[in-house]
């Protein structure tokens, strides 16, 4: 084994080295230091028509720069999935490479929508650090924080994930617990700059529900399903610059199979939603999350969403705070979530807590 | 059941709802009305280059821009059939989602190029209506004029759906029948403004054949094959934002097959028409077709064209009128179309009829 | 048979032609001769968001304008091999329809980045012709030169195959051998106008290594491995323009196979050295290469690197020549090459001798 500040593996007597990055581990980690991420992304048109070909979206905004110019932005924003998927994926050599698990997320919020043509960079600021009592492993909690090329925060998020030691005899650094809300507060939510639904077009959009329409506690069946191919999720995962190897090689597992990276889920689920929440287009913020069982090509994915609630923005803007669940192989029309005994049911995939943006 | 009117079907006892569009039904559609349908589409370069993987298409016209320029138009054309699949698909949900058949369509006629940063949008009036004797569907006619953002015009075409009645008592409306062309005229056919091929390089084109080296009859084997995969057709089916369940979920049909997108085997039969056609980049009208058979991940498809006229449109440009057919697993080369009985043969896919524009 | 001077195979008595072009045989060919091959066709950006869907890339020069403009480049370049791809592809039709065999290249230099919105052209110049003592075939020897509209030179390369003579009694050639150089030499390299890595950034680049870490005889293990879909390699070729049958219908071949195109191989194992040489972000010359095996849909990439050679190229650039070896099947621990017999390995499916660029 070779910590960070070596040169790079030597094999013995092969002249072979892998000068491969080892990753980050657990005693590694300061409390207050900031890990600048590679690589920067600069997003284009491309990666709008990508999505658009991997998923089947078709929130208006996302979809019309004639639409989006109707709510008052200047330029044609991306769907706010992109922008988080690149944003988040450059933590993972630095962050997560050694995780055992990764524990939680919260506190994401969508500061700015993100536009063709913005180069996108993270930072992480490591905010809690807690060996385990087994003393091989530890929980790191780190706040990330993402910016275009000329410094506009686009996206913000704190995540914990648990991480080896390598050198068990390293000594556990002072415990350190970050306050985390379970909740973004609705004054926390960021609403876009200039965003205007006065001129909205219910029939353009593909629904006439706004926020009125929905209710505290109401559930959703969103009624299609989409049967994931290998092709797709590796294609999508890619494009976010992931190149963990179980989404990739069949060799990298026991079973044979390709793990479908958990975002590639989530961005499937949201799209789905589109049918019966067409007026929700911009998300503001993840509250949570969690990947509750692995998916893979073969699997045909639903979703369905309950309100949980929701805050009015004034300026006739509207947030509906959702969870949106993914499930495979059965049309959700029992809103499958947990069984009795407190754990997720079989075929729950996804359990997603977020506020999205629509007309009050 | 629950007609277009009502708030969203709730489900006793579930706090449930799907808020999905139940479409309309044969009652619900008037002579003279207009739809106005969701969701506007902006296209760019990105579906472009989409385009260009998913199809083996190589018309300079639509592959360089400067090839573009040499032919007179001041901006670089997407191919045709982008503009056509999703000015298109944008009237499914209300014309179609109900429909037990697609019967036909007609005078399908390419109004403008479309150009990247266009944002499409599609308006169908109801242009005639007929109810079958036995009470429960009906033929719906509806005319479909898609326009860009500044209310350009790029295409318009005429289509009947046999629509189920919901409310079996609702009264028969007065027969409206409208007259429509079983072929395009070829002084009906719209010519790109600036359109000039007295600069047309038929060593970058790929091929020395100009209108006059066709003649009426003539068959042509496009010779090469493309075997269907699963991911292949649902980005392309998702790219023009048709979400219909029997192309993307297994368990939408007993076979577990998912249909493949009959816009998709155009897009295919037209890519591969290059080899014989190559002189041919801009469609001008449609006149007509029908998609004779199922096609599923798996078949190989190829192509064949006959030539079925020609015309003069002046100033160099000429028109040819093809019948484009798709079949599938075998090379098509004594050119397969109808058995003895009349019937489309087997492996027969599509039977196109087209007018494209060429160098006179 | 037809040869390339006649207008189209007829086919008796069906009024059927086939229009498609035979290819160039060996006869048809005169030292000195140009040939402009079709298609013209624009990069953009669609081709740079697919090209990342497709291959595990991370070089930050091709992934952010902004780390781009900091290395004095004042556009955003695609990866070299987007361009070589598409200019490469557009000799076949007229070079090599009717090769038997692809005999090597030579002296292939990048000589200048190709950014989005060129449009790609190639010409090809008959540099040599040597019929084989068996009469049937023999090689020919082009020079083929890639520009943009503007006449801009982008890409230079030498190339020989064997190919078929359609009309045996045609009589020999006087033998023409060229004279191509086996490495392109350090002072050779192009280097692109404006490059300048004195601000690079080796915490964005995602590793620290530069010139002066790598040793000539070092081999670096890449680690990663991908296993390949015909949806993914379909789509990459077709970008390419190549429409070669082998690639896309499983009719084409007795196993029912579709052959994966060797260029697919050379990008995928390019992007999987991103771990390792992470700081080679340009591709300066290929000095050859091999494609010792063939490779399908279910096989698993993997590939290892050895340095061959570095030079200083002067104002802080410096160029790195390495061996690219992409194996399939097994991480390639003990870099497999070649047996004691002299023979490529078992899993061995590319060999590729090419020079980089990267911080000195």
């Amino acid at each position: 084994m070779f910590g960070p500040g070596s040169f790079s593996a030597r094999i013995a007597g092969m002249n072979a080295t892998t000068k491969t990055n080892p990753g980050r581990f657990f005693e590694d980690f300061r409390v207050g230091e900031t890990l600048t991420h590679a690589t920067p992304r600069t997003l284009t048109e491309g990666d709008r028509a990508l999505y658009m070909s991997l998923y089947p979206t078709r929130f208006a905004l996302g979809s019309s720069s004639a639409f989006a110019a109707a709510c008052g932005l200047d330029r044609y924003p991306l769907e706010d999935l992109i922008g988080f998927h690149v944003a988040f994926g450059k933590t993972v050599p630095d962050v997560s490479l050694n995780a055992v698990a990764n524990l939680g997320y919260a506190d994401c919020r969508f500061l700015s929508p993100v536009y063709p043509g913005d180069t996108i960079t993270t930072e992480s600021t490591v905010i809690g650090l807690k060996e385990n009592s087994n003393g091989k492993t530890g929980i790191v909690y780190v706040r990330s924080d993402a910016a275009d090329a000329n410094g506009r925060p686009v996206l913000t998020w704190a995540r914990w994930v648990m991480v080896r030691k390598n050198d068990i005899d390293a000594p556990a650094p002072d415990a350190v617990i970050p306050d985390l809300p379970s909740v973004v507060a609705p004054e926390e939510l960021p609403v876009p700059e200039g965003l205007n639904f006065a001129a909205y077009d219910t029939t353009l959009s593909g629904e006439r529900y706004t926020l009125g329409d929905y209710e505290i506690g109401e559930r959703i069946n969103h009624v299609d399903g989409v049967t994931i191919t290998d092709a797709e999720h590796m294609m999508a995962t890619r494009l976010w610059q992931n190149t963990a190897k179980v989404h990739f090689n069949v060799q990298a597992r026991p079973d044979g199979k390709r793990l479908i990276y958990g975002g590639h889920i989530i961005s499937l689920a949201r799209a789905l939603s589109f049918n019966g929440l067409a007026n929700a287009p911009l998300i503001a913020a993840i509250n949570g999350g969690s990947h509750t069982a692995p998916c893979f090509a073969g699997d045909t994915v639903y979703a369905w969403s309950e309100v949980l609630d929701t805050a009015d923005m004034g300026n006739g803007i509207g947030a509906i705070r959702l969870r949106l669940v993914a499930v495979k192989d059965a049309e959700p029309v029992d809103f499958p979530l947990r069984g009795d005994d407190g754990k997720y049911a079989d075929g729950v995939l996804l359990d997603l807590d977020y506020w999205a943006l629509m007309p009050a």
